[in-house]
């Protein structure tokens, strides 16, 4: 894994933090993954440790849990 | 202003997050402010928005705080 991912669920605190780690680490380094629209990768960032989103997934592995947003049971919802 | 500037106090998981941060962002776009050590810039850090942290300023004004490590208060006592 290269790029970090940034895991969302199209909340305001949400893209108001995409916007901010875009800028801060460059467009072509993340990929955005809007879990409301990607139902489908929910247990992808589960099992990457994601606990609530935005989250920002990084190449090493870790978790940075960003301003608190919506819990994952929110997004499965 | 126009680097970043990660606020800490020097808990575990303010290290872990500095280092993640450091190697995304890249370690000459952002300042280190160990708020335990640095107590006179506690002020300037909650004019900002600093809530808890580990937190990172961005030059644009917004603060990102990452996984909640310690709270303001912690900090300062």
């Amino acid at each position: 894994m290269s790029k970090s991912i940034f895991y969302h669920a199209g909340c305001p605190v949400c893209i108001s933090a995409e916007q901010d780690i875009v800028d801060l680490i460059g467009k072509s380094q993340v990929e955005i993954v809007h879990l409301g629209e990607a139902k489908n990768r929910i247990d992808e960032a589960e099992k990457a440790g994601v606990k609530s989103v935005p989250a920002l997934l990084t190449p090493n592995g870790n978790v940075l849990h960003l301003n608190f947003g919506a819990s994952m049971a929110d997004v499965k919802g």
